[in-house]
């Protein structure tokens, strides 16, 4: 058969495919109009159609089964846009974000809602906060771990006050890479090209393996991994992108000096979102300061053998607690194992309550 | 039947439909990567697989054969993020544009692109033209028509000295309109808020109709339209998102002094690309400055019918050429009778460059 004829004979075939996937695509919107009008008919006027775990359940299950030829990530983020234009059919998710447009957090809420969603651009944390309460969005994307130490405490901190849920979570992983061109001798390199931000998170390695190297900051990583293309004694750090786009050779991966340099971000809605199979749970204690105090708060969970991913500690801004204690676990308070836990947790604390229950990131 | 029992059934079908979606898109990307066989073994390694002409007849067919209830406009973008995925499996596009990141150029080349594709923003439009050439990169997005009346020049004076081809072309379009909250008292408007661009593109028609109201910048047109909740005095202006999000009340459309807001965008590379089925061509032709010049040169396109889209003039940047024209029109330099006005034209000019026939926008 002649290349033109087998080319031809696959465009056929895909073309055919592109038809039952667009009539299966249309099937499943009608199906998920239906369930609308369902909780509608029940009276479940106000009930949001966009349900956290059910998306989770989802979008693992499309990962386990997926064999491939386009990969797990791949597959699920296109899963993740047929369910954002399926459930904007019926009622659009609105989602204010930390802004302004274009930045890490936006990100964030259009990988976790998908590109159908409504998203907003917010000028501060609080802001974020406020609008959700208000009302005004059904969720809101705040950043709560990253390099950047403020921001994680600021988004802590308005949880003391707000009556709002943790309803997800997104993480977007970010490494560093040294690399150089393939006409870079490198045992000559001295220079080294990168983001001034890039810079500061590498500093400690830089410190120890290129001491006497010069340090230059430029607009981007692209424009540091672009540059050394021409200049045979220079070096770059940037991402796996900017390696791929410009055929650089890693000589150093991982580099950043926090061994896990991904930001992390929270879904904030009024949501009491249930079980997914794969939850998380966040909570603030308040407690007295006395010796000891944080020993046995967490004895409880060390007992039960539940999973903790983070604590943080942080001084209560009123007369009554001394100190606020912030902490991650795997469960779900509707487990019977961890709703144990936070009656024992509950009786030592001055305060407990209870961020949320929401499933693990997917992706 | 409970309502329970009537969702759980939903959602079982939903999964089976998910599945066989699953499957088919894998199906697909089995079938690209044949095609992308079938091509290597041809001898066609150089060769892209990146196919404008295939995309736009594939969303072209997508829309048409549409039946909803998904839109046919969501459907396409769908459909966009299916071919991405299913392309970069095989060759990932490397896409450079105007950025910095965020901006409507890169809401642009991910409209045109998907998701799955590599893209890197530069930090000027002759950077841009550079990346391509220097073929860092497969293609380049730059924008040629918008508000910033200089931003189109430069791009154009950029193809007088570059063997750049246009592949193909992005409409982002824009609408501008005045909305109140339930609160407002119409008669009584005040104070209108927007972005200071989005004041300055509305400019005429508020002199006309709101002359004596106060205009008021703010950061941004959602936050413009946040504020008027809180004040029966004052409107905003700002685009559909924010009417939708903000639950506001269209008074007046389509506000903008240019009736077509439309922000248009190039993609430039170094392919040729074959006839679509609709198709635009623009061209560049030098003309010595004399009287009746325009006139004779668009004589052959009226007497052959061709319909221009765009004809912009700019003085040559060379002296033997006095003017440059830069002329839009539909059809395919492929197509006989395109092809014998294009001879007519190239007799009677000092210089003709055809920049490109490439697909017309299909969303």
């Amino acid at each position: 058969m002649s290349e033109e004829k087998q080319l031809l004979n696959l465009r056929e075939k895909i073309d055919s495919i592109d038809a039952d996937i667009q009539r299966l695509i249309n099937e499943r919107a009608t199906c998920a109009q239906e369930v609308a009008a369902v909780k509608q008919a029940g009276g479940d006027t106000d009930a949001l159609f966009y349900r956290p775990e059910r998306e989770a359940q989802v979008l693992r299950r499309v990962m386990e089964r997926n064999s491939g030829p386009l990969n797990s990530e791949e597959m699920a983020r296109l899963f993740r846009e047929i369910m954002s234009a399926c459930l904007a059919l019926e009622q659009p998710v609105k989602v204010a974000f930390l802004g302004p447009e274009g930045t890490f957090t936006q990100a964030a809420a259009l990988k976790h809602f998908g590109h159908s969603a409504v998203s907003v651009p917010m000028s501060s944390i609080d802001e974020v906060f406020r609008e959700v309460e208000a009302g005004a969005v059904n969720y809101g994307v705040v950043p709560v771990e990253n390099s950047t130490e403020g921001v994680i405490n600021h988004t802590l901190d308005n949880f003391m006050d707000s009556g709002l849920k943790i309803c997800g979570e997104v993480e977007l992983r970010i490494h560093h890479h040294l690399m150089v061109s393939e006409t870079t001798r490198k045992d000559k390199i001295s220079r080294i090209y990168s983001h001034a931000q890039s810079l500061a998170q590498c500093r400690k390695w830089l410190d120890s393996h290129y001491p006497n190297v010069e340090r230059v900051a430029v607009n981007s990583n692209a424009e540091a991994a672009r540059r050394i293309k021409s200049e045979w004694h220079s070096a770059a750090i940037a991402g796996d992108m900017a390696a791929e786009l410009y055929e650089l050779e890693k000589i150093a991966e991982k580099i950043e000096d926090q061994p896990d340099n991904s930001t992390r971000f929270l879904i904030i809605g009024t949501q009491e979102v249930p079980e997914s199979g794969a939850d998380k749970t966040s909570i603030m204690v308040a407690m007295r300061n006395q010796p000891g105090a944080l020993h046995d708060l967490l004895e409880p969970f060390r007992t039960a053998g539940i999973d903790l991913t983070r604590v943080e500690t942080r001084p209560s801004n009123t007369g009554a607690w001394n100190y606020v204690f912030f902490i991650d676990f795997m469960g779900h308070v509707d487990q019977p194992h961890i709703a144990e836990v936070m009656k024992q947790v509950g009786a030592s604390a001055s305060d407990l309550k209870i961020l949320g229950s929401y499933p693990q990131a997917v992706l």
